[in-house]
């Protein structure tokens, strides 16, 4: 049986759902792809995470080299966050003949060229279905099963915080600054909100999106985007007398001459909108393609496991390629 | 480039709609898969359908081992439908090293053991996406991006012209009878609806969801079925009543022990589940997974174009695997 090895960068959040994953369903992923994986290193300094997830200590290191060009890692799971540095640790791997995968949305969506050309250049791939939606697995769909389709729009609500921050508002007629602290309390929320609230993850999720779909690349800051903060009641009352909800949707067209329109912003949907049937936190990408017709994917965009389940999903596909 | 050869088994609404999109989006699909593709062979006899999809006639046969056996095809796709003479059809193209692509739910359900155990024996793939749910990438994500998940239930509603029925007696207040003869009307139920209206069809689809998602194979017959003929307006309004929809429902869920629980039939959801805003002729199957949580795919579950989004998508991936 060929065997692979797994070496992850970070037991946050995510980098620790996704060992669990590997640890939890083993057996069954074994099964499925007739391959014997092993995570053979783990980047990580804070040794609660480590004992927290049940990782032996002796594949845990400071020392991202032995991960990034090691020869005992195949496959390396990037779940640092920010762009650098873990961009230039991806591409560095990429560079050493490694396959990435990440659920890191602002590195990619900042360097996305830049990563793509590496792998192609090595031989490798970068697998990216973690960067939107979560456990959605909708970048995959876009890029594999619905291939045979050209693309003509994408709508997305991609950000779990605001949509649960628009539900209750809606639904329960709290306003705007006491929903954000309930969210907070809760955990659905961080204590500095701006990158949610302000629809920048958005903007880099909506990049990433674009890419693939229509396979144009544009950067998370060229997008006009408008966040949530200045949504009223009186807003929410006139979308509701419209049989509305406002949701904060991320949207991109493109039109027969090759004409790309993309925005951020609150906008109202109708009811009998799949949309609008999208509450709390829970996210959807809403694609049309010129023979598919609308096609929704709904799950949840965060949390550790389900984000945990779409990196999984890539390391499969990555080891299925290698078996 | 490489060069991979097509035959197609039948030009009806599938197998044209097929057709139709490898001759539309050519370009795209040749730039996406690095692989130069020509249909070589068409079975049809109905020369009138030849023409309206613009086919030349020098490729349509009458013969169908020319496309089972012969040189100049690489991968087939069955659209004739029926059980047989297709699963031998498919067969006997497997067995000659071909791969097969099918939306043949009923040749799939009743043979899913020897088909995938032929394609296995002779290292070539049987696809079989355009089986369930038409457009909607499901069953991908549930092979592929989601391989990383121990399954536990499985909902769906799985078949357009009982969900169209259900809809429009439930929003508009129309009796059973006069809601289907409209269907009829519109072409959205055929003259002998029993297949659908029975729940037929949709324990074939609930039968090769229970065999991908469950590993398990379950006969069609063996699936306790109940269709949507008994419902009535006032089982309608007990449901309204309690903030519900009545949709046909195929379940199937496993338990800790492995035991497979199954059934199809027409079922109470509320209204704030995502299924209760699955309308008309739509489609959605709604996944657990131990990992990922609720996941929901939604899309026009029939119909030449969506259909054939499906067989190009799993033609795609096995041209990819053949580059």
């Amino acid at each position: 049986m060929k065997k692979v090895n797994i070496g992850i960068l970070g037991l946050g959040t995510v980098g620790g759902g996704t060992y669990d994953i590997l640890k939890m369903n083993k057996e069954l992923i074994t099964r499925r792809t007739g391959v014997d994986y092993c995570v053979t290193r783990v980047l990580e300094i804070n040794m609660k995470a480590v004992e927290a997830h049940g990782v032996d200590p002796a594949i845990v290191t400071s020392d991202v080299d032995a991960i990034l060009t090691g020869d005992d890692v195949d496959i390396v799971i990037e779940s640092l966050g920010g762009v650098e540095p873990s961009s230039s640790f991806m591409l560095k791997a990429l560079n050493h003949g490694k396959s990435v995968v990440t659920p890191n949305k602002a590195a990619v969506a900042a360097n996305y060229e830049k990563l793509t050309s590496a792998a192609k250049a090595h031989g490798v791939q970068i697998r990216i279905e973690a960067c939107v939606g979560g456990g959605i697995p909708a970048l995959t769909a876009i890029t594999e099963a619905l291939a045979g389709n050209e693309f003509t729009d994408v709508m997305g609500i991609l950000n779990g915080t605001t949509n649960y921050i628009m539900t209750k508002m809606g639904d329960e007629g709290l306003a705007y600054d006491a929903v954000l602290k309930d969210a907070q309390a809760k955990g659905f929320a961080e204590a500095d909100p701006t990158a949610d609230v302000e629809g920048i993850d958005v903007a880099n999720k909506l990049s990433i999106l674009m890419a693939l779909a229509f396979d144009k690349y544009v950067a998370p800051r060229d997008i006009p985007t408008v966040g949530i903060t200045g949504v009223t009641m009186d807003d929410i009352a006139a979308a509701k007398a419209k049989d509305c909800k406002i949701k904060l949707i991320a949207h991109a067209s493109i039109d027969e001459a090759g004409k790309l329109s993309y925005e951020i912003k609150p906008m109202e949907i109708p009811y009998s909108h799949p949309l609008a049937g999208v509450s709390n936190e829970f996210n959807a990408i809403y694609v049309t393609g010129n023979a598919v017709g609308e096609v929704m994917f709904y799950g949840k965009g965060a949390g550790a496991l389900p984000t945990g389940s779409a990196i999984v999903g890539d390391v499969i596909s990555i080891m299925k390629a290698m078996a």
